[in-house]
């Protein structure tokens, strides 16, 4: 699945992921009421409206991105239905041929990672059949507990020809309370990102591993260096555009074939009817919106090579 | 919810959980057939069976114990089946009077944690209405982000009276490779154990905090500087029986008061059909053997007062 991330991203030429992160505020008021007109204004009401939304967006943007990057967690709000809307999702896009990066930061005990990577990048077994739960081609994983919370995904990966980010060093603005804490001068995403590299040393594609790492785009001087420390991961990278990352600062991300880095955008691609520079789309062609952000997402990211 | 959890604790004498971690493994064959029976082998049929498992355990042990863990990755290997049954589980426990702490060891960026913490404590919004996605009583928390990960949920445990466990020194082998890194001479875990405590400083019960923490039973020299860190702190321990931690590990974990700690067990108690110690109830009443588990475990941890 990373042959074929990096063969996409060339054959695209966009370094680029969209993050299918709706919330309902970002759903234009037309499509909620069709869905609640349909649903009633429950669960299954806002899963409807956010699938409907979701696969507008789909259309409108699969032809020129190699990836979407689905956030469980805005599904799961809603219970049962809202995790209906994600895997419907997975699906849709996965027969759209776009590469599915489940953003589901799961991380746990040896036993049970392995039910978490069989579920959304595996197959479970049931009596004498076995099934996949989510199908995602890659999950991003949480490396807190460790190699053998990490490991069983990795096993997964090598069967299914699947990869996973690990979380080394994150956008958000309390990041650096752990992760840059200092162990013997350095710091903490360093040394994760060290273990990174060599989980990753196991389990190659052609040219890039398939354990990958997220680094956010927020922080280019930690990016640079991480980027030395694991030159085979791809370097799944959020926080451009609405979080704060230029394409400038994504230049240390990159190797200096222009690949090794795939660079998410969520709010700024999906909820882009609602800002000021594509005000012109309004919420009805909000899809179009979403496929100008995409182009002009792509440009702005290609002008650094 | 955390006065809920010390007065049940102290009403049954058993400060224990009940991990509900269903593997098909441990679900006796005639209950798997049953199932299978009438859902074929599919993920329904799975999660039937895991269903029927859970509630056969619930209804032997609920009157000995203030609450069940149910690990929600064991549900999720089997797909939206898998997670109805998770649901109906949280539920059935609930009507049982039993407090219910999700493992979910969820985390993430400020707006994605807040998006967890609203599908599994909180309330989510639809137009007018107002829906409890998931509504566990508490949830296991991932700490790697910094605190704008693990505020949203501290935030929605506030307004629902809810409550979280940090995860601060996991019970698996592999856990001291990032969380015993020494930063200026103290372990990584200890840090985390700080903010947990500053964290629930501001969200008190009575006695305890609404913000706990996790501290693995297999780990005992260290649970007792984490206990004193974190005084007001309950400590959800798992890694008990199985695992390896044994009563006389678990001592450092409580405070004086004989609170502030709750042991978890989950393979001992509900695959203990298949322990040789209960060897005599056989698959057929696997769930009596699971109440004599729970019976043996809560004498062998008040051993210790």
């Amino acid at each position: 699945m990373i042959n074929k991330l990096v063969e996409q991203i060339q054959k695209k030429k966009a370094p680029v992921v969209v993050g299918l992160d709706p919330m309902l505020a970002y759903i234009p008021e037309e499509i909620q009421k069709a869905a609640f007109a349909e649903y009633g204004e429950t669960l299954e009401g806002a899963a409807e409206a956010v699938w409907q939304f979701n696969k507008a967006i789909v259309d409108a943007v699969y032809d020129l991105i190699p990836a979407v990057k689905p956030q469980i967690a805005m599904y799961e709000q809603f219970g049962i239905p809202g995790l209906v809307a994600f895997q419907r999702t997975v699906d849709y896009c996965r027969e759209k041929g776009l590469i599915v990066i489940g953003d589901i930061k799961r991380g746990d005990i040896g036993s049970t990672s392995a039910a978490y990577a069989a579920g959304h990048l595996g197959k479970v077994t049931v009596g004498s059949k076995s099934y996949a739960g989510f199908n995602e081609d890659f999950a991003t994983v949480n490396p807190y507990l460790g190699s053998d919370g990490v490991k069983p995904f990795i096993d997964v990966c090598r069967e299914e020809k699947k990869g996973i980010f690990v979380l080394v060093k994150t956008s958000n603005p309390s990041s650096g309370e752990f992760q840059d804490q200092k162990i013997d001068g350095r710091p903490l995403y360093e040394l994760v990102g060290q273990q990174v590299d060599k989980w990753g040393r196991d389990c190659m594609g052609d040219d890039y591993s398939y354990v990958g790492c997220v680094v956010g785009a927020t922080y280019p001087e930690m990016g640079k260096i991480l980027r030395k420390i694991m030159p085979k991961a791809y370097i799944l990278v959020p926080g451009y555009g609405a979080q704060g990352g230029t394409a400038e600062d994504l230049k240390p991300y990159f190797n200096e074939d222009g690949l090794g880095a795939i660079v998410n955008s969520s709010r700024g691609i999906i909820a882009a009817w609602k800002n000021e520079k594509y005000a012109e789309f309004g919420g009805a062609r909000f899809a179009d919106a979403s496929r100008k952000a995409v182009c002009d997402m792509i440009a702005d990211i290609n002008s650094i090579f």
